[in-house]
């Protein structure tokens, strides 16, 4: 008997599904059914029309029903919508969009991969306006790129600082547009802590993003978007991105169960709580290994993984199911972010006792071509020393070191695996003790209690309360931007300039990058100081955390020039 | 009591250690002793003089003496080569080089990092020319390059295919020169496998490299070389990189144990037969964690991590041993390629049963600018599944998938971690099947019997006996180019055409790189036939591997056309 396998949503998770299954069995009647008019397309792709980095919307469509057929004998119907699960008669309601007309198909397996909804508060005055966009599919965004491009639109507003709201207003700049992004919370991009983006931030602004934090979106006008705070935005188009609702009416109303999180339930092997009904992707609540706690995931990758386990659950071939930690990576203009496993608020939230190091080291050997500093950030468990997470951003290869961090994660390994780790090096590539080395060394010798640090979150207050700051960095580098009251010890005069270094207060020290400041402390420490504190980040990163802020407030700098390289 | 250090040899290994001691102790006494007239230069960096990509050689130098006193109150002298140890008495004797003067010091600990010394065969007649250069230093560098600059030299032959033969060889062409590559090897770059270096060969060559495999040089003349087939090559200058022999004169000399490798022996710590004398880098033999035998290994960063193991033991800090794999990186013109741990060749001679996938998927969404096909093979333990070793060779980011599988065998990874290793994605970065994760699924099918393969390297035989060879790509790619006798069945239209697929003689499957060929092989495995054979690689791989051999020699094409992306 062959089996008859039912999918519903043909996109990441419904296309591998049925993949899989036609892979592993031949005989299988397999039905894909999608709602909209394409079946797997490239959702990640989407916001790259609107820079015409993906010239044609068609383009985004990777595989036609006819293809489907033809190669993996899978029936893709699209403008079919499922309305009801008959779970007691194993059978789905399907509408024909284009002709209304509805039928039922009974199946052996189903599959759901419905997706998420993007979110579209209607709370907000104007949400339903004709100028207010979202962006889910290739109709989305063909829908957006044409009402830009035929109104002639020039102001825009992106609200949401996610992934595709970044990426939105990125494309949206790159083709000349005036945008606004306007993020309620007080960062944009949520994988990364506050710290780390402000570097995101200060690249948005630098490309002429017009970034609005800490404030809502009241009412939509027809060439304006009024705020909460009571500021005027002009946009005569706005597209919400402020988040995705798993699309789970479909469960609900076959009483499927539903997570704690609102994302379907879902057993070891992606099974709900009906042994025939399977469900994967972003509608689903997955497990987050790190933490322990249920959570939600809409990443592409994930979504694979999971389909391809529940495939392969239908004929009993076994897989693991690991959890997720939730690795990503997106281009910021000129910039690449990467994160994976937990940040600072994350760890924190989940109550997980950590330590982080900041550092800024080179992506490659300085000589060579763009070579740029990378700024990088490592959580660990504290007092085991095993690896929680990291975030990177930098114009290098960040999206490596971030992968190195997830395998280690995925194979729970501690600082010590870190440090020891055998990378590949040439001057083009890295350096011979790669950022993802330095950066255990670091954290080791704050876990052996080798000296300690301050974050660059707290240099504002140092010197507000007159601390005891030396930077030793060369005199015309100092001289370049500073610190406002920091004292210029260079690490090539310490030595003999010890009396000006007093032994009964904190000492602060930091240089460019921290690697000299490290030196200078290791030093001092050996000589019998006892009170001394890395500034984790130095300079570079003090600039990077307070650039931002000086622009939007009227705040006193605390570092006479800016420097970012 | 505070410790003398004394150090041989100022760069990688040598001034790690020494920057390691003062952070640990700054009441150390260290000086560190060069022959040549600098410290701390890069040595990676060395060939990039040639193209002008690093300008002048003095950037080459990092450190000089007068900053190593001043930042890090480290004394290093240069032009004072150590011609002694007299180890009864913990002293050496130090020849200054610009005053002829001999001197004592004395150690309470001493280090070697003497380096390795290109190979200069006497064999070879006229060897010891003015027009004859080996690559060490930036002495070496800017010699070679003032001697092509102030003689106009065009024609220029580069003898050795390893890492500084062809960072230099493409220098060199890149300034513009004839550059004939050399190598008496039927390949170049040993750390990858012949079918891998075919791509290699091929860069080489569409760049305009002479490239002369299997040749060994016999004589060096004025103008030209002449090799031991007869063959001879216009040449004004000659690299001579065939390899480089550990630096042990001094050792032998006081009596230190010297390993099988001809490497100078250690123990876990570093430590020479003698408990006060320390050795590390290119010098030394190390232990491969992978075949479990000694070996050599001349890389920056096993250098470093040697160095500061080394000075940790002075100091009773507890470190990791963890032997060496070997990870590594060269860029060759448009290509990166890289490679870690065991390939086959290496597998094969440590009678380690192995077996290997070679695919070649794209490094990004296709739809994104800069996408390509990347050549990514994976070795791993048969049955265990343990990863062994990887080769990755392609435009985009092939340094972040080694990295990734260096990582996992450092943690003892198998095939299934490296299936479910959850990597950043984001389609300028990657896809959400990463390279790495699909290297595990293909090979986890192998090793579950799903499938059997051949490699690209049987392809020609099976060709040459008529075997039965399908392509399964669509008639307009097949017409493009295709192998010789294969059938054109495409994958869309398999299903209808099983009568002319025979049951009863092995048949072979393929296509562009292998993943249509893989699911036309599944169904007809589920339909019955079982003598399948997927060509691992397929149409891309197939024409890699055979491009170079049809340049070079007089036999029959087996493609109509070649097609590499």
């Amino acid at each position: 008997m062959s089996k008859r396998i039912l999918v519903i949503g043909g996109v990441a998770g419904g296309a591998s599904a049925a993949a899989r299954a036609r892979r592993i069995d031949e005989s299988a009647e397999i039905i894909m059914f999608e709602r909209g008019p394409n079946v797997s397309f490239s959702n990640c792709a989407l916001p790259f029309h609107l820079s015409g980095i993906v010239e044609k919307s068609e383009d985004l469509v990777l595989m036609c029903p006819e293809k489907f057929k033809s190669q993996y004998n899978i029936e893709a119907r699209v403008n079919s919508e499922v309305t009801k699960i008959k779970r007691e008669d194993k059978k789905i309601v399907v509408k024909n969009l284009e002709t209304g007309e509805e039928y039922e198909e009974s199946y052996d397996k189903l599959v759901l991969s419905p997706g998420a909804n993007p979110i579209r508060p209607r709370s907000i005055e104007g949400i339903n306006g004709s100028n207010v966009f979202t962006v889910r599919n290739v109709v989305d965004i063909k829908k957006l790129n044409d009402y830009i491009v035929n109104n002639n639109i020039e102001d825009i507003a992106v609200v949401g600082g996610g992934f595709i709201g970044v990426e939105v207003a990125e494309n949206l700049r790159l083709a000349g547009k005036n945008v606004s992004l306007i993020e309620a919370q007080d960062q944009i991009m949520a994988p990364f802590d506050y710290d780390m983006a402000q570097i995101l931030h200060k690249e948005m602004m630098d490309k002429g993003i017009n970034l609005i934090l800490s404030d809502g979106v009241q009412k939509i006008n027809k060439d304006s978007v009024e705020l909460q705070s009571g500021k005027r935005v002009d946009a005569k188009t706005v597209i919400m991105a402020i988040g995705v609702s798993p699309e789970t009416s479909l469960a609900k109303d076959a009483d499927l169960e539903i997570g704690e999180t609102g994302g379907i339930k879902v057993d070891h092997n992606y099974l709900t709580s009906d042994k025939d009904i399977y469900a994967v992707g972003d509608a689903i609540e997955v497990y987050n290994r790190l933490t322990h706690k249920k959570s939600r995931l809409a990443l592409a990758g994930p979504a694979q993984r999971q389909a391809r386990a529940a495939a392969d659950h239908m004929y009993n071939i076994p897989h693991r199911n690991n959890g997720v930690i939730g690795s990503s990576v997106v281009q910021v203009f000129d910039l690449g972010a990467a994160s994976t496993g937990l940040n600072e608020k994350a760890a924190k939230a989940a109550g997980i006792s950590y330590d982080f190091v900041y550092l800024i080291p080179g992506d490659k050997v300085g000589l060579m071509p763009e070579s740029n500093p990378m700024h990088f950030k490592l959580i660990y468990e504290y007092p085991t020393g095993k690896i929680l997470g990291a975030q990177a951003i930098g114009k290098g290869n960040v999206d490596k070191r971030v992968d190195v961090i997830a395998t280690l994660i995925l194979m729970g390994g501690t600082l010590e695996d870190l440090k020891e780790l055998e990378l590949c090096y040439a001057p083009l590539f890295g350096t011979a003790k790669d950022v993802v080395n330095h950066a255990a060394l670091v954290a080791l010798n704050i876990l052996n209690g080798q000296f300690r640090q301050v974050p660059v979150t707290k240099v504002r207050e140092l010197v507000e309360d007159n601390a005891f700051i030396i930077d030793v960095r060369e005199k015309d580098e100092y001289e370049e931007g500073h610190l406002k009251n920091a004292v210029n010890i260079p690490l090539s005069e310490f030595r003999n300039r010890l009396d000006e270094i007093p032994k009964d207060i904190p000492v602060y020290l930091h240089c460019r990058s921290s690697q000299r400041s490290y030196n200078a402390l290791m030093a001092l420490q050996n000589m019998g100081y006892d009170n001394l504190y890395n500034i984790s980040g130095s300079y570079l990163g003090i600039c990077c955390y307070e650039y931002f802020q000086d622009q939007v407030t009227e705040r006193e700098k605390i570092v006479t020039e800016y420097n970012f390289d």
